[in-house]
């Protein structure tokens, strides 16, 4: 079966950025299929880019071909890249965007090979003239080799604010602002195990997992005050909002039918922390 | 011929919600074709999506699979419906979506089995992990049997105004405003017979359809005085409004290059009344 | 290999009229590949279509459909056409919207072969009921004779501003603004040769071909004082714009990861002015 093609970009669609790099790529491969994951990402936007596709990457079938536009150094010296990562492929430029999904195993290589460009690209649209075709062309079965020089070292961003050092605290962050009003944050990734205790396997950086009573826990929210955990959205009191476990794993503040974030004014951007209690302080509790 | 999943939602395309489903089905069903019918629904607006619905259903060819999630309700005690009616397929949520499109002869059945799910379905996002597998499969051709039981009743939304009682009278609502400022309303379905006259075939409640001339009629607005008939944008002065016979059937109220609802300052939620002269009352005039 | 339908149109996305012309096309063709170019000309903009088609056309393979819908006229007298040129195939109505991308060698025809419509057309939504059939039809190899008569004049728009007549002046306007807030002008096509000198071959009009070095250029804004050329955005100081040879050859005014429209409080409609050295100038220079 002939992999799809995927498309992350930061190019909105009020202009044709996007449909032009569908026809080179329909040029080279003809009637391959092609996805949009999404167009909107804040121009520039790489830490929102990176998060969405970490997000998605696991939903589409293995050996996907994931073409990922969000480029504000286009034109300047930073690398064009194919990944083989996980056994999916990752086109893009070298600047962080590929940070949370690469695999210990994913190796990369530079698209240097003019033979798999168009000819004379520009150096204001990359994604035209160098990504599309290297999409299509790998869609064809070209291989990472055959693009250009092995890459070892590749750029990458920070994580969001992660943080367990302090026992019965994980410290965290605001990241997005969703179409419903959900709030998205750095705390994750939460696994449920049963009755509101959950596995927390830290998302990034080196945190042990462990496991965390989300009933008995409360999410402090930078100068807005406290919120309790919900299983779902319908047990949240109507116009009030609260902390779920979202579809990524997530920790997301959200309310019942309303927009958590006019609700609460509140956005990305902003500290959070995750309070609960110990097993251990319980244990010992009389 | 392999069907097309044709998906509505409310997720807009500012996140990765749709790409995601996309990439769960085409890891189950590779190389359907999947066609976006509207993902701008606004939040929630199950009346606005089950509008949409009907506007379209009759467009695509017999045997496609409606994919339709606009789901306050997500992660309650609704059901995930599989529904079979006129030759189509339609999965989505028991919270009334499908009410106008529902034939009498429509069967539907509950989304159980989890071998046409995601393992651990989460309670947020049921599109990804629920709706998304059961298109995909019926695609590949699991019938509605086998996701689950049958359901004798479902979920529906009341119906927009549309009352006539009133000889020479039609009660009706204004339902959405279009892009270019068109305003679309309850009244309807027309079809066009000749020289201004049209067949009135109610498209909800159970009224008789009747003949009515809208060369001879006027159009009421709630506090915006009356508008005529007009049979294209053409026929109407430059910045003047007028109501036509929309490409649905329904009555929209339009003006000639320009954008009505501004024009008017009129949009959705108000009453209209179509006034007209009846056909025996116009027979006794001397 | 079957080809694919390119779409651009004016509809938005905020309703499902896009989505019904595909369920048109797929019940004509099905499971051809369609594939957005935009649907997000503001309403009734002929000229932006037509430059986006213009920058688009050639980035697709020969034999592609481009089903363009930007139609204030719709219902009214402009014909529905069908375009043989270039070796690709275009259907839209006799607004304009063709001008920029007709080869010589083009030949038109009206659309009215009803065999090749739906049933009993409206006059409010030709996209759906004569357009997309066509395109469908097209895809399946019926040709441009079969839907109607040959045409023999096909309505233009004005060319945008591009005047050479002044030596060491190119006269031009800024036509558009993107995502990013890069400007488009009219001035162009540039194609590079060396070390900032450019062959500038004028895309409009009749003028001559000449050779211009944009390293020694201004580029003159209305009210808004002049400008130099960068090779890329990287070349640019920070919260400063220049303008470069974009992406479709045109000149841009850009910023360098900034929005080059806000800096400088400018937009589409605005007359500018290339100044550059003439070479003979430069000669007879002691």
């Amino acid at each position: 079966m002939e992999p799809c093609i995927v498309m992350l970009t930061d190019f909105g669609t009020h202009d044709p950025f996007v449909g032009i790099m569908k026809g080179v790529i329909t040029g080279i491969s003809p009637g391959i299929q092609i996805i949009d994951l999404c167009h909107e990402i804040p121009p520039g936007d790489i830490q929102q880019a990176s998060i969405a596709l970490w997000q998605s990457v696991s939903y589409f079938p293995q050996g996907t071909i994931f073409l990922v536009v969000v480029d504000p150094g286009v034109g300047t010296h930073r690398r064009p890249l194919i990944i083989h990562s996980g056994g999916n492929i990752f086109i893009g430029p070298d600047n962080g965007i590929f940070t949370f999904i690469l695999e210990k195993s994913a190796l990369a290589w530079e698209l240097e090979n003019s033979n798999f460009q168009l000819p004379d690209p520009m150096r204001t649209f990359h994604g035209r003239d160098i990504f599309a075709p290297a999409a299509a062309y790998a869609a064809r079965g070209i291989q990472g080799f055959e693009f250009g020089k092995l890459i070892s070292k590749l750029v990458k961003i920070p994580a969001p604010r992660l943080e367990t050092a302090i026992p019965g605290v994980i410290f965290g962050e605001t990241l997005h602002t969703d179409r419903f009003g959900n709030i998205l944050t750095s705390l994750g990734v939460f696994k449920p195990k049963n009755d509101g205790v959950f596995s927390f396997f830290p998302w990034v950086g080196e945190h042990p997992p462990m496991e965390i009573n989300l009933r008995m826990a409360n999410l402090h929210l930078q100068n807005r005050g406290k919120i309790n955990w919900a299983l779902t959205f319908e047990g949240i009191p109507k116009n009030q909002c609260a902390f779920i476990v979202g579809s990524s794993g997530l920790i997301e503040i959200v309310s019942n039918q309303g927009n958590a974030a006019r609700l609460l004014g509140f956005g990305p951007g902003n500290t959070i922390e995750l309070h609960f209690p110990m097993k251990e302080v319980l244990r010992r509790t009389p």
